[in-house]
């Protein structure tokens, strides 16, 4: 049993409805949601039984760092140094073991066959994932047991989040908004695309490790400014060295993950701070889209019902051809979660609990791309946003104090860069 | 065919090996080893034949991107838009036409099967990786052929660099060296471990887009510095907000990716440049081994015999037992590759062309660590470094011109903070 007790009822919800006896797990996004631990060496595997003890493996110079009362059990393996030859045979007597003492040399056991998409780990630059070689070490380690693909399992589990997780996702989204405060700094006529995201990343890593006892934090952003903001929408938003000019739009598309819990979040602004009347007019109706959503979002609503709540907005003004992508998606153990997709195909429903990006956006050749995109969680009561960062298109206008993001100057940076008092524009 | 011929040949000699008459890749990595381009949505997907025309298969978005020649054919599918509801199928369709017209139906192909580690893409906060979905798309696309996973064959394809590869990973350490620069200027007392590592990734993101023509650019450092340097050979080097104290040994480990090309660099620094005589002992222990490397390292050499020349020189001096870890392994698609290793118990061979990290290190409870790790390319004249950036110790003494390194300031960096004349210290 993990410290959220919640979550593992939720856990066995799940692996009581796919007929799964024990999930065997080494996906950093999974071992975090089976134990609330967030490992620091990819190569870190769980075993989490629906009856009997949970057991985390790992590497030996990580145990110090594993939170008591996360697992029951930790066995420990060399890794990366001369002694080390074998991790994988390591993780295989460990875990055959195991599975014998509990008893699952008959069970069905799940892993991760289908996760095409991944959470990098704190070392992520080279993320470990379960190929052929994660399955045949689960396989020779219980050879009798029946191998199970338990991406959906995990995947429905995921889709709710624990009041634990949503206080995680909250704080992700504010050491985000440093990076945002960056954005709001460094957007000015004359820095390059590239100074900015620099800035903006550099602000989240270097102010965000140790912000309300943050251990490891790591920013992503891309900007897309002037006439590239109009495809922004694409799967790959890219930055260039481009330099950004008076009244250029500006896109920052930013994902943050804070110890395993992921934030992603949108801004445009438009350098100078001085927006036309048709980007004011566009960005009005962004705004409506979404206090549309967060007006008459609820629980039990399809996910093709709360995109359209946004896409009616801006169908009824004429824009609808120029939102060309869904209202939202799940999020929290990974930027991006399937679970629920807000999209006109998807006839699945919103639950209490699910986490949501909301990011309604218009492009439009010749004219520019704008998009807000902001991390909710859906509730009983209604629709919350999971921050309070400013959502002005203006940028520098009314901006915070003068204030360095630059990492450099880092130690300068007061908490007045933080959230500015939040103007009720979504 | 590609635009390096030379690649091209590599290629298809592993293939021969491995008795395949087509590859089937989709990690960014591979998409660059087999067609010379690094696409930016790690949904890109290659179909490889040994006789018959190379095809993409990728984003529509990114078809403006594809360098003319890389490929004999572009099919593109929309993805990450209202309309992309399968993007599976829309690669299992272009692959099941291309695999009948290249009479590959009753073939072998070649798959990522087994590719534990892979390296972040483009949108590096969210790798897409080969599960079971990506093998059942090519088995749906070519239900009578044999799949077989060609990892192997394509480490050993990638295991010996090209000259064009060798250039390209010399421009990767010379954006990489924007990050030392930064490390020099930064690392000084006061200064937070967060502060240090966000300054090195800003300058190595917000001057390293554009330089040299690179277009996709990014960083990851982690610094251990005082007691934790001593640690730094784990598996999971860790940042904190720990104040940088005068004398303290700050050890950065720095991963660098430019367009698809990695660069592996360590360095180590004293802080206010005084090392203590031990530190300098310890350091010049350190430097005899690299330079035993370099200058004894020949192609026809086993791994083990490699790693004996820099362990010979540290176990001479009675140092054999702080250096805990390899002296290197192979890199240039990835942060590491599996060929070759220069390792003690690894008796395969060293080949021209390989490129390799040499990283001598010593750690020691109660004194610290250091490391210093520098990339070399083994060619019929011996072991060539990859950058020529300062291997000094001392740091901010004799450090270039004070410029500021953050990302604020970027614009006033100007090629001073580059790679200072080499001193041969290694």
């Amino acid at each position: 049993m993990s410290l959220d007790l919640v979550r593992d009822r939720r856990n066995h919800d799940a692996m009581r409805a796919h007929d799964l006896d024990a999930l065997v797990c080494r996906l950093p996004e999974n071992v975090l949601l089976l134990t609330g631990y967030w490992p620091l060496s990819s190569i870190a595997f769980v075993l989490y039984p629906r009856e009997g003890p949970v057991m985390l493996m790992a590497v030996a110079t990580e145990e110090e760092a594993i939170p008591h009362g996360a697992v029951d059990e930790v066995r420990t393996f060399a890794y990366g140094v001369v002694a080390a030859t074998d991790p994988y045979g390591a993780v295989r007597r460990h875990l055959a073991e195991a599975v014998r003492a509990a008893g699952l040399g008959r069970g069905r056991i799940g892993y991760e066959g289908s996760f095409e998409a991944v959470a990098p780990g704190h070392m992520a630059a080279e993320p470990l994932v379960p190929s052929r070689v994660t399955q045949a070490t689960i396989a020779n380690a219980a050879p009798d047991a029946t191998l199970v693909d338990a991406t959906a399992a995990l995947y429905e589990a995921r889709a709710r989040k624990t009041p634990i997780e949503i206080d995680q996702l909250r704080r992700a989204n504010r050491v985000a908004a440093l990076g945002l405060a960056a954005f709001h700094t460094a957007y000015e006529p004359g820095r390059t695309e590239a100074e900015v995201v620099a800035a903006v990343e550099a602000a989240i890593r270097g102010q965000g490790i140790g912000f309300e006892g943050a251990r490891h934090v790591r920013a992503w952003a891309e900007l897309m400014s002037g006439p590239a903001s109009a495809r922004a929408y694409s799967a790959h938003p890219t930055t260039t060295r481009r330099v950004i000019a008076r009244g250029d739009l500006g896109l920052l598309e930013l994902a943050t993950v804070v110890d395993g819990y992921w934030s992603d979040l949108t801004r445009t602004l438009v350098a100078g701070g001085a927006p036309t009347t048709r980007h004011q007019d566009l960005y009005a109706a962004i705004l409506a889209a979404h206090r549309a959503v967060m007006a008459a979002g609820r629980p039990g609503m399809t996910g093709a019902q709360v995109d359209a709540l946004a896409r009616g907005v801006l169908d009824d003004q004429g824009l609808g051809a120029h939102f060309v992508h869904h209202t939202g998606h799940g999020l929290g153990f990974r930027y991006h979660e399937p679970h629920p997709f807000l999209h006109p195909a998807n006839e699945g429903e919103v639950r209490d609990g699910m986490v949501t990006s909301i990011e309604p956006g218009l492009y439009i050749e010749g004219v520019g791309g704008l998009r807000l995109e902001e991390n909710v969680v859906f509730t009983s009561g209604g629709v919350e946003r999971l921050s309070d960062f400013d959502t002005d298109l203006a940028g520098a206008r009314g901006a915070p104090e003068t204030t360095s993001a630059s990492a450099d100057a880092g130690r300068a940076v007061s908490t007045t860069s933080g959230p500015r008092a939040g103007k009720e524009t979504t």
